[in-house]
């Protein structure tokens, strides 16, 4: 099947073996795909992931041990986790040990024909939401868990801190809340599309002096500067909520954490099924963020468009095949 | 008077100038005080302070305007906030952006014959707690403030990293909770204080490798590989409390905090009161940590003392001396 393939460096391959479903488990064929900064930092060597790229889909059960599943629309968590340990029957697995996660480390992601993933990772898509607003599923729970971190009721004002993506989604969310929230970004093109929106959305440069510091910070700039930003603009008791992973350490003055109280609190992966509640709901529309759309014969070209400074998102579609004979076999 | 006095370097000096009571504060004479890891941080630069050194201590209250104080045996809560503030008004002082903090920054502190605070800082002392266990109100109030950073209700087991004062009594105070506690330290004579209590405590050397990860873990050895070690002992979604302040920068590996959630959260003063209560009720005892006593006259030897590896509570007693003609005459 056709790929986007990572092995040191991404190659379009169109002859990728096709995905072995293994028990309790789906194959899929995505419908569409959303390339993230993750993606990004992959190729440049984090996690030394090698496979097919891609985390975020919308995709059709094609098969499942589950005849419910079979031709369900749905979206995916991508921690695939070992069904079994306490993190994954207690709690959400998304801190398993022996985790898997799609398109990142250790399994296949959705950048191609088909993948499989877990049953229990699946989420339905309702007919109401459209291929183009569930594709944003997985980053709309990364940045509804930043909700998880805190108490609305108890902060007064939040900074966030970068206007890509996951930015301008936390943004929104936060904005949904009656917390005061100020966006501090790079672009103003992309700082205007809050315009409609109850986020103040200022320039670095014309933010950084004037603004007051806020109780909540949360950094999703991805660059290293960003900690040291928010360090800034942070109130002491405040909180920091870093929300991107980077591979490279970054020097942090630990004496003003301590002084002034400060807690950093790294966040991940959020409930996919909160995320499509909310789309659901139509709380929030993120189709504006929508940059360009590729098909996935053009999934290198889509993956170069997504790193070009300034890029919103940029989305793969992959057209509705006859499904292969393997799959017809229920192999 | 008599003042170990810190510019560049630590000096005891013995026409020290008598502190200057201004309005709304208290004129105190050091009965006794303790010297603290902060002491040798500032020695060794650390918030540039110039001025006298010392910020534990019980103290007689030789003036003040409200005569209910006069006579008093009190502690102090160190942070000498403007008292007008929002944090001052609503909470504690302890993040005033205008305060003086007793012995550290901008306020002359305790290792001296007298020194004054704002009587909203003093803390009366029960006739039931005596000087030796009184004088550890401050750095107990630090150990103590780990509670108000966590429910013991939900938290598993706790590692403190560090066998010095601070480590040793936030081992105590975890040891009155539900937690399982471990200790990791360096010496062994230092963990066998805690021999007698509900902690488990283990040199680093025969600890680390086989030690389970824990939901809380506070670094409180103050040493650059305190963090490294806390993130590899920490579990997802667990959380380490900073307890000490070093001036240098530290490489934090970022993507670890973000990939597991972790929460790094600094951590300074707690509450003078609930640290004398602790001890007013016995619920613990730090006497055993006393490593020595030097009267006021080699308060420069306590320091070098203090300073040496190993070293555990050192304080420093000063007589009680007639009241100097200043004080007398409530100038």
């Amino acid at each position: 099947m056709l790929a986007l393939h990572l092995d040191g460096s991404p190659k379009l391959l169109a002859d990728y073996p096709e995905p072995k479903r293994r028990p309790g488990e789906a194959l899929l064929q995505t419908r569409i795909a959303g390339i993230c900064d993750t993606d990004l930092q992959l190729v440049r060597g984090y996690m030394q992931h090698r496979g097919v790229l891609g985390h975020e889909a919308v995709a059709d059960v094609i098969e499942s041990e589950d005849p419910a599943w079979i031709g369900q629309r749905v979206v995916v968590d991508i921690n695939a986790g070992c069904g079994r340990c306490p993190d994954c029957t207690n709690d959400d697995g998304h801190h398993c040990q022996t985790r898997t996660v799609l398109g990142i480390d250790g399994r296949d992601g959705v950048l191609a024909e088909r993948f499989t993933m877990p049953e229990r990772c699946l989420v339905r898509v309702p007919d109401s939401v459209a291929d183009d607003c569930a594709v944003f599923a997985e980053p709309l729970a990364a940045a509804l868990h930043v909700l998880d971190e805190i108490d609305p009721e108890c902060v007064e004002r939040a900074i966030v801190i970068g206007d890509g993506k996951l930015g301008l989604l936390i943004g929104l969310v936060l904005a949904q809340t009656r917390i005061a929230v100020t966006l501090v970004g790079h672009h103003r093109e992309k700082l205007d599309l809050l315009a409609a929106h109850r986020v103040q959305a200022l320039l670095e440069t014309e933010a950084v002096d004037v603004l007051a510091r806020a109780d909540l910070v949360v950094e999703a700039s991805g660059s290293e500067r960003g900690l040291a930003l928010a360090l800034r603009l942070v109130c002491p008791r405040g909180k920091i909520i870093l929300k991107t992973t980077t591979a490279a350490k970054t020097e942090v003055p630990l004496a003003p954490l301590v002084i002034d109280e400060i807690a950093l609190v790294g966040s991940r992966c959020g409930d996919i099924q909160v995320a499509i509640d909310w789309l659901a709901r139509g709380t929030l529309d993120p189709t504006p963020f929508i940059a360009a759309r590729y098909p996935l014969t053009q999934a290198d070209l889509a993956l170069h468009h997504a790193g070009m400074q300034n890029a919103l998102k940029v989305l793969v579609t992959v057209p509705h095949l006859p499904l292969p004979r393997a799959a017809q076999d229920g192999s």
